[in-house]
């Protein structure tokens, strides 16, 4: 179903196509924990190509393919590649398929996923566009929720933190939306999730709040997806300082909040998460992290159709 | 009749040999297109050392070791080496000659790949040592010309651009005498062939041209080998613009070339060939990129004596 | 024996898992050297993380992977690391936990590799952590002794150069001790051994003496340990400059030395010891560094329980 595709946003994927992907990161994540050796990708070689650093992201994709039994190439710092001579992107991509069998990209151009997948014959997946997509986020996003709780849909989700500028909150809504979630946006009104998102949100017939109170939001939801407020997003430092703390996730928060609740984060995480939070049980931020080789595994196995 | 031997210059190769590297790399081209797993390398370390930037090379070479089996260290940033602690060249090498089966390398510094062949025991592969040699660029162009023509003697080869300072036609211009090619040379005259290396072309029986003129150079060639015209290399900036759109090649330009043209050219390309071209299905650039895989599987199974 | 531990320092081996590490790394060298295809760490992934450059060590310990048959994930350059978005070392090691089978670490900060440790659930590997400790490096060490001179205990060992920061000679010094060695500190009164390291090792049995004279010492050592005496550490350049002389190491030194001394140094070298040495038989440091490589896959393939 996904073989030869692209894989550039989150919203290009049906339901049945999501529903694939998911079964086959769960079927991978099998084989990986009972220590079968996985040669689905034997003797294919995929190129993660690294525009902007990102190595939690980078040596995801590279666990992803090198369990798979692929091999990797890599450029990690873009000072050293030929965009340094004056290169088009498009020049650099229709040379790395030349190598590869699949390409994997992140660049801090928004667009830049488009222009590489049009030049690429081979398969290419988005791995963050600027602030464009980051799909694989959101993927495993999904996945764990599906973990983490049994199923994709029936929640209440709280998304915290910066609503605005964040890419990975953006799909994430999208997601939620589609398996028919109930979302609260939590955030300090200069962050808020912009106006056109929460409409198209609702046009789908998601139920949606807002709210600037962390607490009140966190005793009603079954799952709090934090995010980082980052200093540069504020015109007045001292309007910052002043509402870092509101957003911050602790182990007292956490105690006041509905029973079970799941703590996701995109990591990395600075301080808006507390480290007295990490051994609460619902705390799944790492091993979500840890889904993402999964999900990865499922798009570079199903897009090279080798799953 | 290669095993074992370092990979220094072109002009080390008999016929012979750059036969056997051609009918090699056409050989692993051919599996690598069937999909077939190739393993004449597994268990090898092939230690590819770049102490200067060249991800296009780099990449290639990786491709080249990891589709033949083998296992593949990386240097890619000169920054993060141990030479940067004031530690040799000469040690450096003899240092990695301990892990890896086979080195592949490239310094900045003209005479450097002589001294890393002398300290390895292993087999070495320059791939470009500053302002000396670059053989596996040559290799691979003619292995696009046999591939693109359906043999390697008998053309006439247009070199266009830079022809003082570039490494890459120096090479190639050796290699098209001694198959027999007749070689039109074009440049602005601050950028001429060296008079040495034309006269020795000239003393090894190779009928050559030289002209400022690009339309009728193109007119009667079958091929184009074109290259870069660096800003720096001209004293008057002035010149350098007066100059550089006379040697720009574009679609209208082809559509008055020679007909069924080839058209090669070592990348990145900057706008020294127009975007229009890329669609001519004589445009065999990236084709050529492509090519410089299979080339450097053969170089890396023969040296190693596993073809 | 080993299967699970993480390897922090040199300090916490006992003499049977000392042992278990020669004996292995003896017989993966044996592997290797017959050319036989080694596929004990296949399906594994080995993370090998260097937040502090250091070529050397991460292509050994990336070989040793491997040649095991594991596949290698690498963070060479520690400003692509989410450590710059200021996320803390705890959470970068949770997250690679969750992709890799077991973790190599370099890092700058003393304490750095507990810290790691402590927040892997698999095995971790300290690569050297500041001026903490490095014990990969006098385990190689130690079983070069052994090659060489065919037992590790009953000589007379030669401690020369910078003793008073040189992180090497002090887990080395505990080492020789344990297996009965005669040592010898050769250094300039400004970086002398530290008197507790000192005290430490006589108290445990120890013999040891101390000399500004290298020639002296060379006369009557088995084995010469050579290590850099940096600029850096003095005060008065003028000192640096007159001392630096006594403690260089070159092959008419050698004829004086008593007969079959071995020399060893960490690497890299710079011109503490001549290049008129190298070609001495009993020069032994590029052999040092190559078993480097066995060494590591034995402490890869033993703390994975695949040895």
């Amino acid at each position: 179903m996904l073989k030869g595709k692209d894989i550039l946003n989150t919203a290009q994927f049906s339901v049945q196509e999501l529903n694939l992907i998911m079964n086959t990161a769960a079927c991978f994540e099998k084989q990986v924990k009972e220590g079968s050796i996985i040669r689905n990708l034997e003797g294919q070689v995929v190129a993660v190509l690294f525009f902007e650093p990102s190595t939690r992201t980078r040596l995801s994709f590279e666990t992803a393919a090198n369990r798979l039994g692929a091999r990797v190439i890599t450029v990690a710092e873009p000072a050293s590649s030929s965009v340094a001579k004056g290169e088009s992107l498009a020049d650099t991509i229709r040379t790395v398929d030349g190598y590869a069998d699949v390409i994997v990209m992140r660049h801090p151009m928004k667009g830049s996923a488009q222009i590489a997948a049009d030049n690429a014959i081979h398969p290419f997946i988005n791995a963050g566009d600027g602030s464009g997509h980051h799909p694989t986020q959101a993927l495993l996003d999904i996945y764990t929720i599906r973990k983490e709780k049994g199923a994709l849909g029936g929640h209440t989700v709280a998304f915290v933190g910066d609503l605005k500028y964040g890419r990975t909150v953006h799909s994430l809504g999208y997601l939620m939306a589609l398996y028919k979630n109930k979302m609260i946006f939590v955030s300090p009104k200069a962050l808020r999730m912009p106006e056109e998102i929460t409409a198209d949100l609702r046009g789908r017939g998601a139920e949606i709040e807002e709210t600037e109170d962390l607490k009140e939001a966190l005793a009603v939801s079954d799952i709090a997806y934090v995010t980082r407020i980052q200093r540069e997003r504020f015109e007045d430092p001292a309007e910052y300082e002043r509402l870092k703390g509101s957003y911050i996730l602790n182990r007292a928060l956490i105690d006041q909040a509905k029973k079970g609740i799941t703590i996701l984060h995109p990591l990395p995480r600075v301080d808006e998460i507390s480290t007295d939070v990490d051994d609460y049980e619902g705390a799944a931020y790492f091993r979500q992290a840890h889904n993402g080789v999964y999900v990865r595994m499922a798009l570079l196995a199903l897009v090279t159709g080798r799953a």
